[in-house]
């Protein structure tokens, strides 16, 4: 609809664009819907009991300074925390190196802020998390990709495509959103070393690390960074922004993540956010703080592991016994996403109107491809259901499929004979 | 200090700066110190007890859904609540009318991202909101001020600035930050006329109208802009966004406000906030929609009104006894600031320096001022301290003054006589 406003819109309005992901959750909340589309931790493992205690003792013992304004760069003691954490990874982090942000995806707008002018270049993986696309959209920026095998980015593309310019690079080592791809320790040496080299910055988008299921922990692109530069004093200061949340280790519901980096690219970053929401609420800054000490951040995630396995098991299992010949998938290591690919006569979004008439749904991987490929591949979250719904949806799904097949694969209907 | 990650900055950077209000509340933090600096409510009465209340009900009733991803436009309840509120006013708005934002912060810099274009003009009031300025300045807003006095802006320059073509007009019409004026009725009418005859939109932002100590309430620019276009259907469309928050009547710690407006704009403005938070906390949104609820809101307004006209009561009363000839001030009607004037020759940020010598804060009014004008004037806020404590900071301050007064009226030193 054309109105009085239309014609005021910023040029930059062009490259906006509902997310599809989030027009998907409004559609399939209905309670008879088997939804693989949101990438949604589990409800019913929330931490519900944990987290009224903690209202209680913020409210009672800090209730004035909780509901008072507070600092942009974050709470203090849970600026500590996180310090501490990511310093378990081997590298030395103060909280200087520390800015508290409203979600992981305040996070990715502000480095779209900051670093991004209109037409600047962004590396992106080939697919790519689909909300850092729509943040920096939003900037006007252009993309390059360099596509995701098993082992994650393939690497060995990397320097043909920084040769194009890119303000920086954006990693998701870890259980990759969407494909579930994780990088190998190898490939990233070679990103760091060559991001080094040509003298571009790594974003390290990092929400799904601690939600592995299997294998050995891999260093991330941050400590290997420190390393590679033999960063050893107080503070960081290489040439990597790690980005984590409480989103998929505690809730969502929160809105509450952080970057690591250089304490003046922190400094600027936060400038930036005093502009855009002054800072996160001091509330549940607080409660989240009471929520996650005392160990109870590392004891839950040893809750979620063995629950979130079973589900991606059962997800696995299903996915063998009812998807048709000649549909691949990943089998991640770990975070909330499945990646399956159809054969190449499979339009996704076409097949999503198919499989919401079956009562199932799940996101069209075309979304996470910031060229517009990858029309025939999809994204399933395993994490938000039981077992039992999941075979139940997937059985459904598989229907979808193999109907699709079967109509491109039959011959083409003979024209009726014209009655002579 | 020049890093490898300064060069990579946007352009936009350079029109951001550190808010001067939240670099003074981290100098004014320490409790020998009266400030008169931030624009905070009085941390004693927020409703703690009622929060805990609500704490305990949502997460027991609702928890599940509190701590999970939610929609963009925010929680249906409180969006209902806040479109009930806003029709008292007399206009009809329904939730597609309303968003919810991440405070009232956040709307501004959505606004900034849908609207403005690099060197765009905004119209502004002289001295005006700074956290607009600086949502706006990342945008690489230009300005056009139109001056304020005892009834708010002078809308007999309004023609003139319009022809400069801005993009909206930013009006604060309520006890305005920093000056405490209120638009009179007649000027409102005037403004939302020449608006409409120009075709240039009003952003209406009124975090304190809810606060006034004396006289009658008037109405906001949205009712006046609805009855002067003759809007009685369902569904406000007309000429304004309304800006408001809790920050002012429950607490600034939820960091929860909203907009009003056309269905469309709004659909735009949740499109680039998907981008920029996904969603404002379900968790804080359900708690103070169950805090507000069952008439609670107005009930707590009418506990702050009598408290805080009794501060501000202080503060004048202390400003006639203790500040020099030649200052003058405001008398506001409501809201949280007075906004003082000296003489020519004071600059107000070199008597900040003397002021944090004798233990007491404010904000000097350049930082008000889109053009930079306005050194010689202050703003005092009178909402966050015991009207004892107020009297104390006055005093201190009203010496601060009387020595630079004295310093710039002394004659200059005679040159010290060589020995001979």
């Amino acid at each position: 609809m054309q109105t009085r406003w239309t014609d005021r819109y910023a040029q930059r309005t062009q490259s906006m664009s509902s997310s599809l992901v989030r027009e998907l959750l409004k559609l399939t909340a209905k309670p008879d819907i088997i939804s693989f589309a949101g990438g949604l931790p589990a409800a019913d493992l929330f931490p519900v009991a944990r987290f009224q205690d903690a209202c209680r003792r913020v409210l009672s013992e800090q209730g004035a300074e909780a509901l008072q304004y507070s600092t942009t760069e974050g709470e203090r003691p849970l600026r500590e925390m996180i310090a501490r954490h990511t310093s378990r990874y081997g590298i030395v982090v103060t909280i200087d190196n520390v800015l508290v942000t409203t979600g992981s995806q305040q996070a990715l707008d502000l480095i779209g802020k900051v670093f991004i002018n209109p037409g600047d270049h962004v590396l992106v993986e080939r697919p790519t998390y689909l909300g850092a696309l729509q943040a920096w959209n939003a900037y006007q920026a252009e993309y390059v990709s360099v596509d995701v095998d098993g082992d994650g980015m393939r690497t060995s593309g990397l320097a043909a495509a920084l040769r194009r310019g890119p303000k920086f690079i954006y990693a998701l080592p870890n259980f990759q959103n969407p494909t579930g791809a994780t990088l190998s320790l190898e490939r990233r040496r070679e990103l760091v070393r060559t991001a080094d080299e040509c003298g571009v910055p790594i974003i390290e988008d990092d929400p799904y690390g601690q939600l592995r299921y299997e294998g050995e922990h891999i260093a991330p692109l941050v400590a290997i960074d420190a390393e590679h530069r033999g960063l050893t004093g107080t503070g960081y200061s290489g040439n990597v922004l790690y980005l984590s949340t409480f989103s998929k280790t505690l809730a969502p519901g929160l809105r509450l993540g952080w970057i690591i980096g250089p304490a003046d690219v922190i400094q600027r970053l936060a400038q930036a956010k005093q502009g855009t929401d002054l800072h996160t609420s001091g509330l549940v800054q607080r409660v989240a703080y009471e929520v996650a000490s005392g160990g109870f951040l590392d004891q839950h995630v040893r809750v979620l592991r063995p629950a979130y396995k079973t589900r991606r098991d059962a997800m696995l299992s299903a996915m063998s016994r009812a998807f048709p010949q000649g549909v691949t998938w990943t089998v991640p290591a770990g975070g909330l996403f499945i990646w399956a690919q159809m054969p190449a006569s499979i339009d996704a979004t076409e097949l999503l109107k198919e499989a919401l008439a079956e009562n199932v749904a799940f996101v069209p991987g075309a979304a996470f491809h910031a060229d517009g490929s990858g029309r025939n591949t999809m994204r399933l979250n395993f994490t938000n259901m039981t077992p039992q719904r999941i075979d139940e949806g997937i059985v459904r799904l598989g229907r979808a499929i193999a109907r699709a097949l079967d109509r491109v694969t039959a011959p083409p209907a003979a024209p009726s004979q014209p009655v002579r």
